[in-house]
């Protein structure tokens, strides 16, 4: 067991070794950085993340993260509200958006179904969701992971939309642009090629 | 560039990414994984680190990081202050503390000089530790890096010395406890050839 020369070195190492990814090692590199560093400078970092955690809050329609009661993509009157991409957490909303390619909204869903991990449907942002398709959704474009887990949340909400008038679909699972067949792995091709789409559509959309 | 769907959120990725080794990405999954914390999690993390920072003082002897005006090494009055262990950083202290085969004192120099990135000897605490060479000090142990700035460090401070009687010495380098000759660096294996040790102070150490 290390033996730290000070208290207060011991307890910022502990903290920070709490973060993903981080063991005692790092940590402690971490710390001694921001001993270097000025104090104005670690005063923004332990504020900002202090700050973060207690006054961010989710946006009341997509369960996005937000500033405000509406989160930007909501509160967007060019949206188009008709159409909502489900997806697992935050992360996947900001990936979607920087493709600039998407103009409906979205519901953070806060994860998938995992028995293994103890989260069922009631941990999920479902009953949200359900609660919005009234308002004249046409589409549910469902963009969570290709896993068992991901599967699964897919079909339970398959069947909850069981009875509402809309259009199912997933993003599109394929070869990405730029890989060769030959390195592709074959569930991946032999879907590629279920899935096939029609070349007109190609050229339109390039 | 990233778009974040909140500025406090946008705030806590900027100053995590600021810690060496942390990028945007990586940072982003940090700060998504304090939200899901409790806020008292959040705010000891925070206020840990800024309470180190703010709080934290250097042993006035041996510049060690400390909580007390002497750290917990040089307070030791059974530690013997008649030799001093000259090393880079703290880690290197607490490296050596962890063997538990040192009974003598430090001198943290708070890094090495190194004319590339701005280092002079006046950057570095040379002059508080020729200051304590007068009180009875009988040998000076250099632990710094094998690299060229180390070597400069301790040639700089092997000329600083002279005129105090004092004897001067390195730690020994040579091929680790266990490592097999056919796979250790020609210089490595060249040195431990030189600097061959006496048997006899082999079998006394063990």
């Amino acid at each position: 067991m290390q033996t730290y020369p000070s208290k207060l070195l011991e307890l910022a190492v502990n903290e920070l070794a709490k973060l993903p990814g981080i063991g005692r090692k790092t940590a402690l590199r971490m710390a001694l950085h921001l001993l270097k560093r000025n104090l104005a400078d670690v005063e923004a970092l332990g504020t900002s993340v202090i700050k973060m955690r207690s006054e961010i809050i989710y946006c009341t329609e997509c369960r996005n993260i937000s500033d405000q009661e509406l989160c930007a993509i909501c509160a967007n009157p060019r949206r188009d509200r008709s159409v909502i991409c489900v997806v697992e957490d935050i992360r996947d909303v900001m990936a979607i958006e920087n493709t600039g390619q998407y103009s409906g909204v979205y519901h953070v869903l806060g994860g998938i179904i995992s028995p293994m991990n103890g989260i069922g449907p009631n941990e999920l942002h479902i009953d949200t969701l359900i609660n919005r398709l009234p308002g004249g959704v046409k589409e549910i474009i469902l963009a969570l992971p290709t896993t068992i887990e991901g599967d699964t949340t897919n079909f339970y909400l398959f069947r909850k939309f069981a009875g509402f008038n809309l259009v199912l679909t997933t993003i599109a699972r394929g070869i990405s642009i730029g890989d060769e067949l030959e390195h592709t792995d074959e569930v991946t091709l032999g879907r590629s090629i279920l899935n096939r789409t029609p070349y007109e559509s190609v050229i339109k959309n390039k």
